[in-house]
C-alpha cells in the first residue's frame, strides 16, 4: 500500500539526486519552447542539450542520461530526428518523454508520429487533457493546441495508455499522473492560474520530467517535476500576481527549491485506479 | 465623418471581445520573435499556434480566427507553409496581416516571396518605414532589417499599397494606419525609446494585429494593437527606464490592460489622407 | 610591451565606437539562442540580424559589418548559410567570429563542419574549455555541450589555434583570450556562478565579439566583449542572487556600461604567451 509520507520523502530523493547528477537530457522540442526549456532544466539542475538533427541524433541519444520529445513546431529533420533518437533511446533503455502537443484530428502529420513513435514505448506520455483523451481514442477536442478539456474529466480515460508508457501525466487545473509501477493515479494541486499565459511551460515540464527520469523511476519522475512546477508557482505567485513578474519569479523559485520547501508545499492526493 | 470619441469606444470593444473570444491565432514567425510572440498574444487575451510547417497549414488555417505571417527568418519549409495559409486564409475570408521584415533589394528571396504573397490580399500589411516605403516602390534605405527611415515621412507613400490590403500599419517613433475603411489615416503615438532596443517587438505587434482582426475590422484591429502595445510601453516606461526589467513591465501591462487606461492613456490622431 | 592602462583605454574606445556606428551584425546562431543573443547585442548597442538562411546568406554578408557562426542547433539550411557566409566574409575582409558548439567526436555533422569552416580563418574563435581543447586537437571532455575542463587549464593548448584564427577566446570562471596581435594572454576576472544557468550567455557573447570586432581589432574586441559581460554580470550580482533576477538585471547592465563602470570593474590581466 502507497503511503504518502513514503512518497515524499522518494521525491525529495529524486530532487536531490537531480542536483547530484545534473543529468544530461536531450531534447528535441519546438522553437517556442528551446530557450524556456533550456533555461527550466539548468535552473532546477539538469544539463539541457537541444541536438534534433538527424545526424547526430543517434550518437547524443547514446551519451544521454533522457531524452524528451515534443511535438510543438515540428520540422522535416526534427521529425528525422525524433524517430532516431526514440528507437536509440529504446535500444539503451534510456529513459525518454514523449508529449504531442496538439495531437487530434486537424494535424495530422504530428499526429501520425506521435502513433508511429509510440512502438519505442515512451516512459512516460505527458500532455494536457484534450491531447491524452484523443490519444486514448476520444473524439478530438482543443483548441488549437490548448485543451478545452479539464484533466480531472479525462484521467480515467487516460488508463488504456498505459500499455504504451510506464506513467501517463496529464497537466491542468490539477496534475493527474497514472502509473503502472504504483496501479494508481497521483493527484497534484498547486500552481497559479497565470500560467497558462506562459507559453511554453508544459514543454519545459516534459523536459523536466526526463531530466528527473534519468534519477528516478517514471512515476516519481513525473511527480517529482510536476511538484517542483507547482510549489515554484505557487511562491511565485504569492510574490506577484503581475504576468512578468510572475515569469521571472517562477525561474527563481525553480531554481531555489529545497528540501524544506518541498516538505511545506508539496500538495498531493494518492487516488486508487 | 469619423470622430475620435467613436473610435476610441469602439477600439475599448475590440478589447473587449479579444477577451471573451480569446481568438486562435496562427503564426508563421521567425526564430527570434517565436516564443516572445506567443507570451505576448496570450497576455493580450489571445491564443497563439505557431503551426508553420507545409503538411499542417492548410488544415490548421482552416480553425484558426487569425493568421499572422512574418518573413524574419524564413526556412524553405516555412515559405511553402507560408503560401498555403495565405492562399488558405483567402479562401476562407480569414483575416491575415503580412509583415515584410527586410523587404527590399537585398534579402532577394524573401522580398520575392512576399510580392508573391501579395496575390492572397492580405488584411493588413504591417512593417516599418523602411519596409513599407520599399514595398511602396521606392528606393530601399534600410539597415540590415531596421528602418533608416521615419514613418512620419513614409506614410503617405504608402497610400498605394491600398490596392494590395485593407490597411497599412507603420510603426515608428509615431505609429501611422492607413484605412481604406476611413479613407484617412491614423497616426499613434506613445511607446517608449526603449521599445526599439527590444527585439521582435514589431513582430509581435503584427500577431496581435492579427488577433485583434478576429474580432474587429481591419483598420480598428490595427488600432487597437497599436494602441495596446503603446500604451503598455508608456506604463512599463513610468515604472522603470532598466532595459530588462522595461520588457518585463511591458508584458505586465500588456495583459493588466482594461477599458480606464485605454481611456486615460489612448494618445492618437485622426489625420484626413 | 603592452601597458594594463593602454589596453583599458582602447577597451573604452571600442565600447565608444559600438555606441557610435551601432555595427550590423548578421548571425547564424541556434535556435536556443537567437532571441537571447539579439536582445544582448541591442542592448550593447549593436545592430543584430539573423540572417542564417543559404539563399540571402551572401548578399547580406556583404552589407554585414561582422558576422558571427554559432553551431549550437544547425539545420541543413544554416549549415549552407554558414559556408556561404564565411566564405563570403573572407572574401570581403568582413570579422567573423566562430563558436564551435559541442565541437568533439560524439557530434560528427557539426564538427566537420567546424573543420571545414577553419579554411575561410575566423578573425575569432571563441568558445568553453572542452570546445577549445578538443579544436586544439586533445581528446574531447565535455558533458553534452558543456565543458568539463575549466579554461585555465587549457589556454595554453589553444596556442595551436593561433594558425587558424587572429584570436581565440575561451570562456569559463575566468575567461582567456590569446592574442596574436599582443603575443600574450589576457585574464578577464568576473562574471558570476549564476551565469552558466542561464543558457545561450556563451552564445551572445561570441555574437557580442562579432559586434565589437567590427569596430576594433580581433584581440581588442574580445576583451571588450568579455569584459562587457563580466562587468554586467558582476554588477547583477551585486543587486540580486536570485536566478530570474539576476538575467534580467544582467540585460539591465549590458545596457547601462559606460566609460566610468568599465575604468571602475575591468578585471583583467596580462599574461605572456
Amino acid at each position: 500500500m502507497l503511503e504518502k509520507s513514503t512518497l515524499l520523502e522518494q521525491v525529495i530523493q529524486a530532487w536531490q539526486q537531480l542536483q547530484a547528477q545534473q543529468p544530461l537530457v536531450q531534447c528535441i522540442t519546438n522553437s517556442v519552447a528551446t530557450n524556456y526549456t533550456a533555461n527550466i532544466l539548468l535552473a532546477a539542475g539538469a544539463s539541457p542539450a537541444m541536438i534534433d538533427n538527424p545526424y547526430e541524433a543517434e550518437s547524443f541519444t547514446h551519451i544521454a542520461a533522457a531524452l524528451s520529445i515534443n511535438l510543438g513546431t515540428p520540422t522535416n529533420e526534427q521529425m528525422q530526428a525524433m524517430q532516431i533518437s526514440a528507437k536509440t533511446a529504446q535500444l539503451t533503455d534510456t529513459p525518454w518523454v514523449l508529449d504531442p502537443v496538439g495531437y487530434g484530428t486537424i494535424l495530422k502529420w504530428r499526429s501520425n508520429m506521435v502513433d508511429d513513435l509510440l512502438q519505442y514505448h515512451p516512459t512516460i506520455i505527458r500532455g494536457n487533457a484534450s491531447e491524452i483523451s484523443t490519444l486514448a481514442g476520444h473524439q478530438a477536442k482543443s483548441k488549437g493546441v490548448d485543451s478545452t478539456l479539464k484533466s480531472a474529466d479525462v484521467y480515467h480515460q487516460a488508463k488504456v495508455l498505459l500499455k504504451h508508457a510506464n506513467c501517463i501525466a496529464i497537466s491542468g487545473e490539477s496534475d493527474f499522473i497514472l502509473s503502472q509501477e504504483f496501479n494508481a493515479v497521483i493527484q497534484v494541486n498547486g500552481g497559479s492560474y497565470l500560467q497558462p499565459k506562459i507559453t511554453a511551460t508544459g514543454c519545459a515540464l516534459g523536459a523536466l520530467i526526463a531530466g528527473y527520469a534519468a534519477v528516478a523511476t517514471p512515476t516519481l519522475a513525473a511527480i517529482a517535476a510536476h511538484l517542483h512546477f507547482a510549489i515554484a508557482a505557487k511562491l511565485a505567485f504569492k510574490k506577484t500576481q503581475k504576468l512578468g513578474e510572475f515569469n521571472i519569479a517562477f525561474i527563481d523559485h525553480i531554481h531555489q527549491l529545497d528540501e524544506n520547501l518541498i516538505q511545506q508545499y508539496a500538495d498531493f492526493e494518492i487516488i486508487k485506479i
